[in-house]
C-alpha cells in the first residue's frame, strides 16, 4: 500500500532519483478514455526541472512513454502503464551522502527504517518520484474535465513573506494567469517580488518556503464518505504526501478558529435554477466531509527547501559528529514546481472519490 | 472502507446519534494483550458529554460492553466488537431538523448523496461517532504504552483567540496538568480565561472554536511508509475525518514557512547513549514521511461549533428559503471533548505503522 | 483485514461460539433500500440449529438485532450493525478441549498463531461466525434480486457417496424443491436416501460430507476483473472461507479436464432478442474472469464433520500423547445448514463486483 | 485492486500480449534482499514459450529487466518495477478477432465489459500478463528459501486421462525430477505418455488438459487468517487466479467426500524433537484456515486450450453467427509452462501471510 494511492483510481508510482526510470501504473481507469502522450506532457513540462532559472538546473527532458493500457487512442480498462526515464544522473556528485546524512531529509529515516539506503540524490525520497503522480493526475484531470467541466487550480499565494493579498484571491484564476510568471503566482506584483526573493535568496546558497492554494470549481454534491474518508481528509493526506509540505487547511482554516459560530456558519440559499448553495464559503467546499458543490478550497505550507549551498552540522553513518560540505544542483524555492503535483494529487482524490459515489449510490436502484 | 481505519489494526465504527447504539469492531488488534472494560472507559468518560458544565448536557453513562474478542483478560487475536448504548435520546427535538438544513451541518450533504438521511441529532455525522473511535483508541494507547512507554498526549492551546504563551509549551504536558481544568488547557491562567470565554459565548447562544496541540514521546525511527502512506500524512488523514476540523501542521507547519532553509532545518547531532538525534524538532518528529525518534508535535484547527442558539437562514428539502430556529442541547466549544478524540486518532495511526515497518522490516532477516 | 470481505460491499464479522453475541457490521450498503429484520431472519431461520432432526440440537432462537443504519424502513448508505445473541452456551462442556487438541479441528493452529485459544465451542473458529455471513448475504441477495430478478440457489448433490443423477440437474432448482426436504437436496429419492444415511452415520458416532451445487441466474455480462479478481477467483475464495471445505470447481471443472478442446469449448450464437449466448456451458458462466450472462454453476466439497462422538488420538497443550473423549454436540452432517451460507457468500461476492463494475465503467461516459 | 495481487507483499501486474513491455510492480518487499536479474531469469525460463516441442513457437527471450528497487545487489524496501520486452508480436495475425470472439476465451466477456477490447492476442487476458507473476514469484520464493528453506514444488499429475499412479506420488519430488521431461511429470513413464499425446493432440489440431499438484514444506505453524483470509481461501483465489483453471481442491479435496470423519480425521501426535504433528494429512497442511506445519499438498485443474486448430461455430461484433477459422500459435496443453505459474503464486500467498502473521502477532509482545 505505501506507494499506492486510491482505492477504485489507483495510482502506483516506482522508481529512484538516479535509477534508470520512474514510472507509475494506473489500475482501474475507466475504459474507453481517449488519451494521448501529449495530454500527459504538459503536466510534465510544468513538473520539469530546468524550466524556468528559478528552479534546479537539472536537465531532464521528462518525455513520457506509453508502456500498456491503451488500444487505438483509448484506454481498455486495464493498467496504464508509464514510464519517464532520467537522462542527467550525476551519481558521482553524491558521494559525500553515502556516509552523512542530510538534514531535514529523508537520509537518517531511511537508514533507520530499511537498515541501507540509495543515497544518490535521495533515492526513493527525492521529489523526482512526483513524475508518476504528475502524469497520472493529468489523466485524472482529463477525466474530471470531461465529465462535467471540473477545473483544478492551484497556484502559490505566499513566497517567504510575500504574500498575494486577500482582496486579489476572489476570483478563480485563469491557467494563462497562473502560467504567466514562472513563478505561478497569478498576482503580477507579488509573482515579480517573489522571483526577486527567490534569486536573492539562491544567491546566498539558502532557501525558502511558502503556501501554494488549490480550488477546483465544478465539483456536484455528494462526493466524499464518511466517516474516515472524507473529503478534506483524503486532500489532507495527498497534501501531506507530498515532499515538504508541513501544513494544511480547507475553507476557513486555522484563521476560522478566531471567529465565532454565528460569524463562521455558511448560511444556505436557494441556487437559481434550482439546488441549494450557500451564502459563503467558509466551508471550503465540503461538510460532512462530503462535497456541497461550492469551490473546494484549501491551502498547502510547503517547508523552505531543505538542499541548501552552506556547510550544515550532521552525523555519520556511524553515529560521529561531522560536517556536510555545501554543494549540488537544488531548488531554492519548491513552489513554482509543486503547483501542478498539487493539482494532480487533488484530481486523483476527486476521481476516486466520484468513482466510489457512484459505486455505492448509482450501481442499484431502489 | 469509508468507516474503517487503518490497514492492519483495523477500526470499523457505526452507529448513529439517535440508534439504539454506538460501536466499534477492531481487526488485528494484537493477541495477548491484558484488558478490561477499566481500560477503555477512562477515555470515554473523558469524551462523554455532561461532565462539566463546559459541555453539552446530554445525559450518557457511556458505559462500554465487550461483545467478542477477549478470553480470560486477554485479546486472543480475534476480532473486539465493543458497544455503547445510547441513552438520553430525544428524536422528537429533531422535528425541525427532517424538513430544514442546518448551517454548517451535515444535513444537506447527506440527503445530497445518499437521497435521504437520518435527521435526528445528525444521524451517523454526529461526533457521536466518536465513541467508537474512543474506544479503539484507549486500546491502542495501552499497546503504545506497553511497547516502549509511548505517551500520547493531546491539549488545547488556544479558544477563540486566547492562546497559551509560546514560552510555556515547552516541556511534554503531564496528564495532570492537563486534566487540571475542565478546558483541557495544561497553562492554569489561559485555561481560566478560556473557562470564563466560553460560558460568555454560551451565553449569548454562540460558539467557539480553537487549537489542539498533540504531541507523542517514546516513538522509535522508522515508522511511516513512503511514499504516500507518510506518517504525517496519516496523522492529517486522521485529524480532518473529525467533526469540525478545518487544518492540520506539523513540527514548524504554517509558520516555518516564513524561515529560511538555514534557519528551518533540524541539525543532527550523536545522541547520548549512541544514536541520532536532531538539535531543534522543526521536524516535528518525522522526516520524509518516518518518525526520526524525535517528539511527534502537530496542531489540529478545530472551528466554532455549527450547532447555535440563533435563528440562521436556511433552504429546506424542497429547496425554499426559510429559517432555522434556535434550540436544542450543543457544545459551545468542543475542544475539551475532543482531546481524548485526537489522542485516540494518534494512537491508531501509531499502532497501524508500528505494525506495518515490523511487517515489512522485521519479518524476514536476510 | 481477516474478517472482513469484499472491497465496496464490505462484511465486517465478529463474535466467538461462546461470547455473549455473534454479529456483523456491513459497510458500503447502498442507500435507500427497503430492509426489515424479516428480510434477514429467513436466510437465518434455514441456518439456524435445532431446525430438523438431522442437526445439531444446539437451541438458538437465532433472533436478528439491527443496531444501526436503518431510517424509517429504508438503509442510509452508513454501516448497518447486525447482532444476534447466543443463548444455549454450555461452557462446561469443553472443559476437556482447554487442554486437548481436536483432529482436524482449528484448535491447534490457533493455539500456534496466537499463543492462547477461547477453547469454549472452538471460540472463533466455529462455524457460528457464519450467522454474520448468513445475515449479510440476506441482504446482498435482496438487492440482486431487487436489481434485476438475480436468484441465487445452492443445494446438496451428494453426502457421502449418495449423489443426484446427473441427469437429474438440468433444472435450475426452485426454493420449494429444495426446501422440500430437511437435506435440502431436491431431488426427493436422493433426498432420502440421503436422510437415512445421515441417521445411520450419527447412530454410529460418525459424520459425513458431501458436494452442494450453487447455480445463479439473471447475472449480467461483465461482472468479474482481470485479472487477480476474476469472478471465479473471488468465488473460490469464498467457498474455502467456509469451515470444513476442501475443494472449488467452476462450469466443467476437474472432470473436464478429461475432455479435449473441441469438445470443451463453448460455441457461440446469437441470444434471442440480441446478445450472444453459448450453446454449452462449460464455462460456468465466466470467461476470462468475467460473467458472460450465462448460469453461473460451481460445485463445493465440504468434508465429514470432524466432530465425532468416538474416542480419538492426539496431543495436549504440553505436546503430550492423549486421548480424547466422545462426547458433545454436532453436526452429523453440515450440508443441509451450510446450504444458505454458499448461496450468502455467493450473493456478497455478486453485489461486490455488480458494484465495482459500475464504478469503473458506469461512473464516466467518454 | 483487480491488477494487484497481495496485502503486504503486493503485486500488480501491466501489459498486454502485443504491446511494448509487460510488467509488475512488487510494492512492500523486505529490505536487504539480494537479489539479481538471474534470481528472476531461470523461473521466465521456465515459463517461456518457445521453450521445447510441446509448447507454442512463439519466440520471446523474455529478460527480465530492473528498472527500480535494488541499491548495489540489495532491495531497499520501495518498489521493484520489473519488465519483459514483447518482441515476437505479430498483431496482423490477429485480424480476424478483432470483429470475432474466439469461443471460451475472453473476447466476449472484456468486450461486454469495457466497450472495447485489445484483440491482439488477448490483449490483457493473454497468459503473456503470467510474465508479470513469474517474476515476482521468484522473488517471494527466494525469500522462502532464505527464511527458513520452505520449497514450493508444483508438477504435472494428470494430462487429459493419463494420470501418474497414486502410490508414486508419496515424496515431496526434486525438481530435477520435475524438469526431467519437458511435460514437468515427475513420473518417467507417465511423462512419455503424456508427451505423445500431446504430440497427437497437436497434430489433430486439438488441445488437452490435466491437473498440477502443488506442494510446500517447511512452512511454519500459524501462516493463515481467520475468518475470510485462510490460507486455503487465498490460495484457492490465486489458482482460480490463472488463466484456463477450473477448480481446487486441498488435502483430501472432492476425494476426501466420500469418506466418514473417523476415517477423514487427522489425529495428532507428538513431532519427534518437540512440537506436534498429524498422523495423517488429509488437512492438507491447514486447519481452520491456518497452516500446522504439515506439508501443504492442493491440486489446480486446467481446462484444455481454448485455442484450437479447427473451425469454430461463434458471433461478430454485431451479433451475427459465423466461423472462426482455424490459424495461429498454440500450446497444445498449457500445463508444463503453468507448473512454474503455480509455484509463483502460492509462494506470493506464503509470503504475504508470513508477514502478515508476524504483524498482528510478532510486532508486540505482552
Amino acid at each position: 500500500m505505501p506507494n499506492t494511492f486510491g482505492h477504485l483510481f489507483r495510482v502506483t508510482t516506482w522508481g529512484e532519483s538516479h535509477g534508470p526510470a520512474v514510472g507509475v501504473v494506473i489500475d482501474g481507469c475507466p475504459p474507453r478514455l481517449p488519451l494521448a502522450a501529449a495530454d500527459i506532457q504538459g503536466d510534465l513540462d510544468r513538473r520539469r526541472p530546468g524550466q524556468s532559472d528559478l528552479v534546479t538546473p537539472r536537465q531532464e527532458a521528462d518525455q513520457v512513454e506509453i508502456m500498456a493500457g491503451l488500444f487505438e487512442g483509448r484506454t481498455t480498462g486495464v493498467p496504464l502503464s508509464l514510464l519517464v526515464r532520467n537522462s542527467d544522473q550525476r551519481p558521482g556528485a553524491y558521494d559525500e551522502m553515502r556516509e552523512k546524512f542530510r538534514p531535514s531529509h529523508a537520509d537518517y529515516t531511511y537508514q533507520a527504517k530499511y537498515g541501507l539506503r540509495d543515497h544518490r540524490g535521495g533515492g526513493r525520497s527525492s521529489a523526482r518520484e512526483t513524475v508518476g503522480r504528475v502524469a497520472a493526475g493529468a489523466i485524472a484531470r482529463k477525466i474530471l474535465a470531461l465529465a462535467g467541466g471540473v477545473e483544478v487550480r492551484a497556484f502559490v499565494t505566499r513566497v517567504h513573506d510575500l504574500a498575494v493579498p486577500a482582496a486579489a484571491l476572489v476570483d478563480f484564476p485563469t491557467l494563462a494567469e497562473v502560467e504567466a510568471s514562472p513563478v505561478r503566482c497569478p498576482h503580477p506584483a507579488t509573482a515579480a517580488a517573489m522571483i526577486r526573493r527567490i534569486k536573492e535568496v539562491r544567491a546566498a546558497g539558502d532557501s525558502v518556503g511558502g503556501i501554494i492554494q488549490c480550488r477546483v470549481r465544478g465539483v456536484p454534491p455528494g462526493l466524499g464518505e464518511p466517516v474516515f474518508d472524507r473529503l478534506e481528509a483524503d486532500l489532507a493526506r495527498a497534501m501531506l504526501s507530498l515532499p515538504a509540505t508541513k501544513g494544511f487547511e480547507i475553507g476557513s482554516g486555522f484563521a476560522g478558529t478566531l471567529l465565532k459560530g454565528s460569524e463562521h456558519n455558511d448560511a444556505f440559499a436557494p441556487r437559481e435554477g434550482g439546488g441549494v448553495r450557500t451564502v459563503t464559503n467558509r466551508s471550503g467546499g465540503v461538510q460532512g466531509g462530503i462535497s456541497n458543490g461550492e469551490e473546494i478550497v484549501f491551502n498547502v505550507a510547503f517547508k523552505p527547501t531543505a538542499t541548501i549551498m552552506q556547510r550544515q552540522q550532521t552525523v555519520d553513518l556511524h553515529g560521529a559528529a561531522t560536517e556536510l560540505a555545501a554543494r549540488g544542483r537544488h531548488d531554492p524555492c519548491v513552489l513554482p514546481r509543486a503547483v501542478v503535483i498539487v493539482e494532480a494529487m487533488a484530481a486523483l482524490v476527486l476521481v476516486d472519490h466520484w468513482m466510489r459515489q457512484r459505486a455505492q449510490c448509482g450501481t442499484f436502484d431502489f
